[in-house]
């Protein structure tokens, strides 16, 4: 059997809402460090919604035409001769962050934040396709016994892994702010990680019914009811020790710190589009509170907990994962995934 | 309503395997620093078994008449003039390290190695009764949400809980060697603070079987495979991260050291009788092992924790609490707490 | 030899700046959990000056009459009968937090941040005195090694510990911003701690050059060179690592944060007087940088450290202390403190 | 300039003690991820003593011919065409520890314990030569502005380094028992990362008198006073906060360990030749100490923090740097390191 020299990929091709095209398109040549896998699941992120929306984020920061998607659950076909570690028929996933290997960031074994870090994204590579010719740095293998469609979602859940151990939770309250995939991926590791109690707020109840089903103690909506005094509440009467944000949006990063107790911390997963004011006195210096973004996964310390806790079973992934489609029906995937009407959206190839 | 002025007490009186009485005593004149407690529930301990059968370790630490028991869930009878933070009514366990608040490590907020630690079991105190006086230094409030039966074990547990957080199991496969009431309260404490896989190992198939209902994802006979190969299949072929001793026996303690990958840790709960010979070279040095020894739960990170894990659900404890007597069938519980075939035994008072 | 019933003492009568006065006055009665201490020195807080000064944050927070004073280093004179630890005789230092001893931030060990926390200098108690009547908790021995004078200065040069610590400078390079007594304490600590470099920035030359005599490796004027710039530069080229903020002005705190690599800390140690605004997404998302505030010293870790470096030789405190006065110069030493042009002022009794 | 063929280098070629001869060999020829270096300095470590002395543990682990050295402070002279991220003209050490980038260890980012390790010194390469050909993953870049010399000993003084990280000294006490090269080490990155104070042990006067001048607070010999007395006076009535062995002596790591207050750490850094009986429930678990064995350095937090420590001038290691040769009178450097009257003795190339 010879190796595919083509594959069928989505292309963002015009500056307009959607502007997406599924083509037949030659793969590009492999290189002596890359890899060709064949795609089995990729699932939409939210990087991907901005692109196919074209928003001002967008714009900034991609070049059109761009092969669209970067999670993704495959299988090896074939390796470049300087490749070690990975051979045709195991399974992988894909690490969006690729490090350079030699910067201060990378010698202090924080490649996640490469100074020279390239973005999977941005180069051009693209996994809504049924195969993809991608290097090797940016491979992560998988374990036989994960199903691609758990390979294909370790990048984001990677992140709500990361999120709830970088604020251990063990035997303590956790609030998750926003239930996007994100958040609904922080809730299960939250539950995973050993909190005492995973307390989850969105404004939309279909994202609360999904929390619920993930695992969360409580949900709040904080229009019904302030953040604080509900967050308060269904920490029975203890107190949020840690509050991951999910949401990126300034006002509930101010409710959130507002809740900690003191000591406690706040880890920003969600971006905010512009700077954000806090009371540092009151609620950062009397109360002793951290706050700590985080961007992205160690590597590759929190693939590998992610992987043993998937593989044990601890890890409650299924609620998230509400629909699949075949790749010619992405116009309705991306439509599914821009409503909020969904929990992760993916694309499953025949 | 009047204070009551004696109680029904459990005394150890002679120098035999038994040697127990039961007594209606006076109770001690309240201190101002004093607590009258009634008593709901009580726990036997290792301890309380070796002062039962009155073994060497037991004739070298203790002398006679001893009143009985320090593991209590209980309610607040009457408060002597300098306490505060307790109030009649409300719900208590007890600390059984009382420590002297003033030394280096008190003041390092290690009160519970105290370098003029009392233990609770040597004060003269007892709890095997009906009601009994304690300094109100060794008594921890119990929220009103948690059963006085959970009170009870709350020390005991507490070893477990500390045992898994000195590990740090996040994401990680645990070891549980020795499967009597705290290896199997280290199980349930590793299966809620975020192990991946916990692993437990037992000589005896009852305390397997207790191991397994206490959540346990493997069960290990090391009389029928080796512990260090056991494990390795056990762990997925991931390999130990953390293992736990709570048996005390000296070449268990190094088959537990050896099942480590490197970077691994060997927590230390059970007190072996003698000096063990350990390869520090080949295990601790070239793997780079972590050994560490634990002492009781930290005052009162452990408790707080403990507390919240109990009142959240996470903490699975049900299966260890397998018998449970009135204070009359003093004689049938310690048969049965030293013949191996029980979990945690306890008295219930009237 | 009786003990006094009254005292020398500095008191803020009036609502103008200045307006204390040296008072002769009866001591308050000891209860029984008190300590009549001996003050031979007592220095200058920040706090004080607000107080002396009168300004709208004094204004809000305290009350006229104020007994004024809360550094001390004295000598335990007599001891209340409930008070244990203390003895006539001994070396005492005050602890500004006092704590409740029962809530669940005291049961964490986190005293200092006590849900009911009572402030030393809001107590009525004042050390700018020849004797003064504390309760026993505010106390903190001092060994008999150690001089009257570093006893007197052990609580602010703690909040220099602290910092230094919670950054975990080993190996690494510090920026203090801000080098009024706390940064000037900070940058002691951070040489005594571990730190590769220390690199200082004040607006005034006169701190800079005190800064220098402190062991900052760099001193940084940010009006001639702007922050990042000149810390960059200061740093070989590594970058910095932590930045610990002493000075409570927003615009530094924001330039702090940007000077940081990746993964880098942000201790907040100075007050800002108003929200201050983050760029959270480029400054603490994806260069996951960490914000703490920190208010005061853990208790009693920081004293235990603060105490061995300065026993050790290892804390270099001596040209903080710039200026002494006897108590009846007290107009001298508060305008040399407000004046800028002085490090740490403090009163020496006869 | 063309590129030398062939280099003088030390070889060890018989099975006596001594048995080495300096020739002029053949360099092996560069592959595509080799380096050649031209050599500056090379030093002698304990496993270049075994070699040449040739006892059970050298005759165990190799095999004859062995080119000599692996500790060096060099220069780039040429790069193998996948080399990427060193140069010609840039300075190198050389990390021991050669690891495969894609087990488990190494995906953990701990490198240095990879599950495939090699050593530098049994990979047939040396460095007691003009020239070397070494694979690139085994070097490290050194900043121009570290001399040869330094670069030459980063690789056991990162061992000192590591051993006073993991024990974190900040504002404790600390003793090192063996003041070897590794010892002498450790004292000066104890000083550099902010111990309180450093008390040496050694049995031989001239290691002690090094020790002192490496910046020891007090030097102990453990036959004049037996350790745990000395030790514990010499800490102020402190108690040691943490041992760290790089005796390899069994009955000095006992010793170490008693000497510990509750909580304290032994660091193993020296290997023990055969088991040692430890009292685990005194001396580890009744006082909860914790035992760590470091082998190597972390790679690269390790070296980046030793180069940080260097070049900031905070590392003080000039003390030890007693001896330099040049290549040919390598019988008298052996000698001389032999003897044990001497510091870290090195080679000089021309």
């Amino acid at each position: 059997m010879t190796n595919p020299t083509s594959t069928r990929i989505l292309v963002k091709e015009r500056t307009e809402h959607g502007g997406v095209a599924l083509h037949e398109r030659p793969l590009r040549p492999m290189g002596p460090q890359d890899v060709l896998v064949r795609v089995h699941r990729a699932a939409i992120c939210g990087t991907d919604l901005h692109v196919y929306e074209w928003n001002d984020w967008a714009a900034r920061n991609y070049r059109l035409p761009i092969p669209m998607g970067h999670e993704l659950g495959g299988e090896v076909v074939a390796t470049g001769e300087l490749v070690t570690g990975l051979e045709p028929g195991m399974r992988v996933s894909a690490e969006t962050h690729i490090a350079c290997g030699h910067c201060r960031q990378c010698r202090a074994n924080r490649r996640h934040t490469c100074l020279n870090l390239k973005l999977f994204s941005k180069q051009g590579l693209g996994c809504f396709s049924d195969h993809t010719v991608v290097p090797a740095s940016a491979l992560r293998r998988v374990p036989d016994d994960l199903p691609f469609r758990d390979a294909s979602i370790m990048e984001p859940l990677g992140v709500g892994v990361r999120a709830a151990m970088e604020a251990d939770l063990r035997g303590r309250n956790a609030l998750v702010v926003g239930c996007g995939p994100i958040g609904l991926f922080t809730i299960a590791a939250a539950r995973a990680l050993g909190a005492a109690r995973v307390i989850a707020a969105d404004l939309h109840a279909y994202r609360r019914d999904l929390a619920a089903r993930m695992g969360a103690d409580a949900v709040i909506d904080p229009v019904a009811t302030p953040l604080v005094q509900a967050a308060a509440e269904a920490s029975g009467g203890e107190g949020i020790d840690a509050a991951i944000d999910a949401s990126g949006n300034g006002r509930a990063i101010q409710d959130a710190l507002s809740c900690l107790v003191p000591g406690g911390a706040l880890i920003l997963a969600g971006m905010p589009s512009a700077p954000v004011a806090l009371d540092l006195a009151k609620d950062v210096i009397v109360r002793e509170a951290q706050i700590r973004g985080i961007f992205g996964r160690l590597i590759d310390e929190t693939w590998l907990a992610t992987e043993s806790l998937l593989r044990s079973g601890r890890l409650k992934v299924e609620p998230v994962l509400t629909h699949s489609f075949p790749l010619e029906r992405f116009e309705e995937a991306f439509e599914l995934a821009e409503s909020g009407a969904a929990g992760k959206v993916m694309f499953e190839m025949a």
